[in-house]
């Protein structure tokens, strides 16, 4: 079933207010978390409406937090998200960090006691507008082993860079630090398929074909898959992640970030810090170079880039492509809804009284 | 054969005298190259000396640069190099980085007009006793195709971040951006092997196993080897390692970035910016955190990640630790040096007459 983006949003704004969220920040969560299935990232979209509302069953969730910089120099910050949503406490930090790189060149924000953020992504364009390239990365729940370990000590850690660009849309890498996301092994799970090699090990840690590998005591692999095939630069590209979001913050970090609600994956029980850790950063373009070359410049690699001679049958795309086709596309045609979310959706309307009208 | 570093280093200096270098600068050069040997990343220590003399040949490099400032806010810099060694260049904007960082919490610098500057790890190790976390990154001619393209166009564009801890040593991650480094095809071309699956493709854009593939038209893949395996990844840090190090300093980018004078690789002929590029950074921890509460928690972190459980047979390490490791053996044991390596050494020697006593 394919809905509209504006009533989908409307709905999961009225959820928002249901559990006590101030009328402004409803639409901002809702903003973000539709852009994520507006751009094709699912997973993280209003399939985890449902989980941010198990979060505020659970105490964990403060729905109207009052965010604080509680540390700072004039291009840092460390901000207390309050226990809010990562879906606002996030754009509240890329605001601090455009505020200081608009000062100083950069801003850097560090923030602890938030919750999922949504999709790096997002944050990273609120930069863009501003003519500043801008950073989000987030650590989450342990699913990803370093190389060579059995234990699950890393979450997929997301990175996101977004550059803008003169006439050519702007470059936006949005990336976790694993071999592929969750979501598709999910995908897998459902269609009762096997993995290809290099996504997963088992609780051994020996390589394995099993897209029920977690939930079996096995994990996801870091990016590049094994040793041989450069596992150790996705486990360290993951760890630096989880530092900046987690200790550089005061949040908790590696094994002790605390699980989504969705998940029903187990933390490590006790707690090293401060809920869960995003790291933001905005960086002024002509803090380097005159705005207006950059710009230039930024078309000539894209159209270079995108006019490589590609591999038959391909084309070579810039990051930042797939999900902005995906969004022009569905913005019209509508968002795809699997049937387990629609039910879920409609639960919540049942529970909070609202109308799902899609 | 294995070599003493201090006497290996002093012939280096020597030799960067002999071309013009003042000094200090030989010294330093000498220094960050020796590095790269002790710390096992061979390709790019004194085995490239021979090359770093050919640029010098060439009318590439000034042995005597004057490293301007050209552009900057309180947090950020851009700098012009003069068209001197990288191995030089690099710790000037390192040293101005964190000048600022001392000031304003950060320090940003993109590096333009400069040559090849070793290995990424020496730089962003620098920040490590002012209790900073240092970046640094760097492009590089193009070996490596973006995920679908038959034509290279990016380089191996390492990437490393180092982040003190209390009594533990460093976290350094310091990685290329492909699934594996090009030196590790010359060590199967030697031996006459082939490289495993997800490394290299042909001419045509098929994986292939051919170690001589670049050779033979091929490229390097970006970390992830395919985009079943998230190739799309490493092309996506790659190509933002170009752009902060090409675009953001005003350097050359993509398939126009130079060539290092040994690789007998062709550039794209013209050029769109100015030599070789860089860009790295120095984030003050005290910026974000008391700096005791952080050093005690990245202890913490290090020591839950290398007792984690391993995969018999194997060890879970921290990002450095194998290169930390290397370097204390080798400062004992001496630097082993292949043979074409020692030739090399010693024609420079003749060349400006200079006794290689090893």
């Amino acid at each position: 079933m394919k809905v509209d983006h504006n009533k989908l949003k409307k709905f999961v704004v009225q959820i928002f207010q249901s559990i006590g969220c101030k009328e402004q920040e409803a639409l901002l969560a809702a903003e973000v978390l539709v852009s994520a299935d507006l751009r094709g990232i699912d997973s993280h979209g209003v399939a985890r409406l449902v989980g941010y509302v198990r979060l505020f069953d659970n105490g964990r969730l403060n729905p109207k937090p009052i965010c604080k910089i509680i540390h700072q120099t004039p291009s840092t910050a460390t901000i207390d998200g309050d226990k809010g949503l990562g879906l606002v406490v996030a754009p509240f930090a890329m605001e601090i960090a455009m505020e200081k790189a608009h000062k100083v060149g950069t801003g850097w924000i560090a923030v602890q006691n938030s919750n999922h953020f949504g999709i790096a992504g997002y944050h990273a364009m609120k930069a863009l507008p501003e003519n500043m390239i801008g950073w989000a990365m987030t650590h989450a729940a342990p699913l990803v082993t370093p190389t060579f370990s059995k234990e699950k000590l890393l979450g997929t850690n997301p990175i996101a860079i977004s550059i803008p660009a003169l006439t050519e849309p702007a470059f936006v890498a949005d990336f976790a630090s694993t071999a592929v996301a969750y979501g598709k092994l999910e995908i897998l799970q459902r269609k009762g398929l096997d993995t290809p090699d290099g996504w997963v090990q088992d609780k051994d840690g020996k390589p394995c074909n099993d897209a029920f590998a977690i939930k079996n005591g096995g994990a996801l692999l870091p990016l590049g898959g094994d040793r041989e095939h450069g596992s150790h630069k996705g486990y360290g590209l993951g760890a630096a992640v989880d530092i900046l979001s987690g200790v550089l913050s005061g949040a908790n970090f590696g094994p002790w970030v605390p699980p989504f609600a969705t998940a029903g994956f187990m933390s490590a029980g006790d707690s090293v810090g401060n809920g869960t850790g995003h790291f933001l950063g905005a960086m002024r373009v002509d803090g380097f170079r005159p705005i207006e070359e950059f710009l230039a410049d930024m078309d000539k690699w894209i159209q270079r880039f995108r006019s490589a001679e590609a591999v038959e049958g391909q084309k070579v795309l810039i990051p930042g492509d797939p999900e902005r086709i995906l969004e022009a596309e569905r913005k019209i045609e509508g968002i795809p809804l699997l049937d387990p979310v629609l039910k879920d959706l409609e639960g919540l309307g049942t529970r909070f009284n609202i109308k799902l009208d899609l």
